[in-house]
């Protein structure tokens, strides 16, 4: 398929440029009779709303969402749910310059060679972060259906700047009530210095997403190539500023022995099916859930637009320096968080989804 | 799709367990009218083949390659590409005690409980790294076309049982020639000590692959969901202990900030394109491919199969210890450094495929 | 994948029912590049627009396309392509009645069999026939990329009423000048008769469509199960009221002995390619094109909403009677003409794009 | 997706050439726990075995299934199901002089055009009519999911070189004990008479296939492309001798006026759920099934292979005579009936397991 959609049977296809009359998309696979409201879907893409802290851009957008099919006097109809959000509050003139130029570590440059020169170079056009906000909405929606099976997902940021949370003062679920929304509150005053003095070299900083999925049934994930280890891996990794992804212990696991590493299984209880001594492997073995808390991390590379002087070339080629103006945010952390678990919820559904028909149709 | 299919254009569907008749595979989308034998395929076969280091189990497996289909007097034909290996060398008596008990660690507790209980247990049925080998298969056909396009992909173990090859020190084009497919001979001596120690400890290890792709022409990937950082990590991830992928400086990119982590262009020279400072992004921006050289890392854990008493539970639930036999290897590496090379030949020659269909076809 | 999108490469995603705020689609697999106003869709969207012959609904509809990304300065970009079509003219209240009855042959029942009584009753909903005007846009676009392949697409009604038009006096290429979109002007005159007399019985009608594509080359469609003939089979026939669908022959085929179906080959002229005696096969063997001129014929059932009492039941299983009224074609002929013209365009267009990546790739 | 999968949960991919070592294919989306042996496969095998009736070829087929993977102790194991079927009593040697000529109406010129030359040209390669065995070998898979939801699929022989059976007459889920497959006893005398005549004449026939579908539940397939009436075309048209496909009335329904061609819907009774005063539709409104009936016809082409000489043109384009010798049947009649039932089981079967998943997983 096309590189705009992502899901076998919940399927999300987005479109849009973060300077065209709007940006969008259409979910299929949703069921029918889901109580849903613009509101429940409102209330994920907010949290996304740049103008919110420190790191952001003062850029101000409504991201009203409107949902244009696939929703009948409150409850879904079971056919395709489209949506829209249209694009306002932009000043195009800011990215005339970018016409001729490519930023370093844009997007510029490998658009411009893999369509020819043909590209909407305002804003990034298609490469524009904002298209995530189409992402939060059909993860909101995937976020209802999981609901309904039990299935709850956290994202929190874990690192900053190069400071991190250590593993065992990492709250996850408690991370909404919290600047950057950390994983811990004890951070925060590090990471306002750590901002503070980013913004006064005219840098930009990178920074590490948790994201853990609780009440996740045993079973999901298809053998071989479809894993949930895969596709998990495939729905967070197609976020822009995302570099590497691990699942339990991840590269530590590499450095780890076998003995080490395993996770016993231990007799149910009266009160538990069965449980693990530990959980290494993050909720996932040979691709397939185990019942455990899921646990992924996302590498996050800091912003590429800084408000430095950089060597770059124009498009004949030229050297020339670019020193980026703009409204941009000083990193992806926070707004990225929401994102982030936006792709697991779509991930889950998914999964979810085929394994409830594949198995358990008859 | 069903788990069993990864890719768009080229496309490679699996089948096969470790103790059934054969394993193999069908590949789709090979273009018509290349030089193709088995022998080119049994070539990048052997490379996986066990029995041959330190680390392996001593199991002799023939790995034939069969092909079925799709090959005609020493051409591709175009149409549909199946082959297939027979499994040879069984020992189903060894795995009978595991009909009752799940191995740590291991895909028994998920299988059972995606598939309500109906598994073939022998040697870990679908989840068996067996399967691998029609990875490999279908890698070897990628790594032609790739190869008709100026494309090469290189693979090497860059760590082993915490023991960590410097990336000064990292060549991973000479990897084939030594021992562990490792990216420097230095290393070897304190890999094979740390190989000896885990034997006497009955312990298995973990490592690290770096894969390289140089000779990739900039556009490859789609932008949003399709980006070529994401079906790499989807590709990589698929392969069963992979439990992490980084791409460029991965997660060391959260730690920098923007100024170190950009890669300003410089103008091309008579004699070379484009060229850049330097590659932090390790060859893809924006999800698409820069013309740089793709570096990706994955993180493998130790295998699981560990030769000493483990607490478990058998399939009623009740507490049990285990004790596994059989013929083990000690790490992934260096079998699985050749199928995360096929995995990666396959995601690219898919990417390349799709890539020049889309925008090359006017 | 869902029942919303339609090919493999060049990829069509619809939403909406005639009664939300709008219809609309995304297409994936424009190349970039390419030449395209609104004014090019707009031109299509009009041949379907209501209110124009004696067969129509009075209804007055806009269907004033607006693209929303893919296009930037009067090119496509290359990225998804996304444009909706706000519904205006809404007379909602005409189907308040419809809520709690089942219209025969509608798609009432079997939608709420299938959604669980969760459906938009108004206007049909997502089984309304106003999707089609999002496959006559997509349809369009698809229409320039064949030009620029010297591929053109035809289609003409054939019969109406029961009045068909001899083979040996089908004019399809010159259809859009004449009124029904008819394959010839001599019917004419019968077919308004048989209009009037249809109207003056309270009946509708059904027809017969027939697409022919010139300068399609030889070798589009894959073998087995994604003939040329089954993706165009599976694009028209899931046009609401097509009911059969055949191609070349069709089925007269069935009642000709092999000497008088097959088409002998001619050798090549200095002013042609290779030639062939005749065409009993409509342009394609073996499931690909032959480089002869592709002919297809949809059978048209007659429009379901007919003015005069039906037995019927409620929601309650109750029997009833329904007299449908509101403002309805009656026939769909000629506004299911265009659409049947896109839904070839667009499988042809993708069969190029796939054909043109997998053998032209080297 | 490439052109040998279809499907999109229950999904199968063919492989093979009819002289190649084999032909087989992989299935996905089999749930586990489904009591199964080769045997039940190979029932429905033997029935599209060449040899039997006075249509078909001498040629003698052992065409053993083998499955290769999926099946555990028999019952499925929720994997990849693989299977592969021999080739064997090749007389490759009967298709030498093929190589360069071109036989009219077979997928040679086609084929050697899409393949750039490189082509298996024995016994027509992938285009061979002996792919269809992988049909009936997923079919049989297929059938047995079906029945566990108390759905059967019947089909039989209507038409046979001219002569018909009245539908009044058809009685398709008889037709399994009689010659021909056929819907009726009563036509024997006259269709053997038919192909004795054929075979005096040097000719070959064509026919119309009956396919029938009970106790199908109302609701499966989805709205607009995927409609259940799409995707059946799709699978059927797929075949390599069809040329049309209609479903309930078909093209009959273009002649008929509304009143005609409605279904009425009638109340439940005690022991029945909704019933229908008539089923013109076929079983399918909307592209959702109805709960009635499944009714459709396929329009099969006469056998291209004729033992008569005929006009075409060599690979130098220059013009010659063939006269085609080798063993063929006479019509696809009646091996073409099991491959079309098993196309329909396998449709039907993939709608089922859509539906049963997007609707009822709450």
């Amino acid at each position: 398929m096309a590189g705009n959609s992502f899901g076998t049977l919940f399927r999300l296809t987005t479109y849009g440029e973060s300077h065209g009359p709007s940006i969008g998309g259409i979910i299929e696979g949703v069921p029918a009779g889901i109580a849903l409201t613009e509101a429940d879907i409102q209330k994920d893409l907010d949290l996304r709303k740049p103008g919110g802290g420190d790191t952001q851009s003062p850029r101000k957008e409504a991201d009203r969402i409107r949902v244009q099919s696939g929703l009948f006097q409150g409850h879904t109809t079971g056919t395709a749910l489209a949506f829209l959000i249209e694009n306002t509050n932009q000043h195009s003139n800011d990215y005339d310059e970018l016409a001729r130029v490519f930023r370093p570590s844009h997007a510029d440059w490998s658009y411009h060679q893999k369509y020819h020169g043909f590209r909407d170079y305002r804003g990034g056009g298609r490469a524009s972060g904002r298209e995530t906000a189409a992402r939060v909405a059909a993860g909101a929606v995937a976020g209802l259906i999981l609901q309904q099976h039990g299935i709850r997902v956290f994202a929190a940021s874990i690192a900053l700047g190069g400071i991190w949370i250590a593993p065992k003062d990492r709250d996850c679920a408690g991370s909404l009530g919290r600047k950057y929304f950390a994983a811990s509150s004890d951070v925060i005053p590090l990471w306002d210095q750590c901002v503070h003095d980013a913004r006064q070299q005219h840098e930009t900083l990178g920074g590490v997403v948790q994201i853990e999925a609780k009440g996740v049934p045993a079973g999901l994930g298809e053998p071989v190539f479809d894993k949930l280890s895969a596709t998990l891996a495939h729905a967070l990794m197609s976020v822009g500023a995302v570099k590497g992804v691990e699942i339990g212990e991840g590269f530590g696991a590499a450095d780890l022995c076998g003995s080490a590493n395993n996770d016993s299984l231990l007799p149910p209880t009266q009160d538990s099916g069965v449980r693990f001594a530990s959980n290494h492997a993050g909720g996932i073995v040979g691709g397939i859930s185990t019942g455990q808390d899921i646990v992924v991390r996302c590498a996050v590379k800091p912003i590429a637009s800084i408000p430095k002087p950089q060597q770059t070339i124009d498009i004949d080629g030229n050297p020339c320096t670019i020193t980026i103006g703009g409204r941009h945010d000083l990193s992806a952390i926070p707004r990225i968080v929401p994102v982030l678990k936006a792709m697991t919820q779509i991930a889950l559904c998914d999964a979810l989804l085929v394994h409830e028909h594949v198995q358990n149709s008859l």
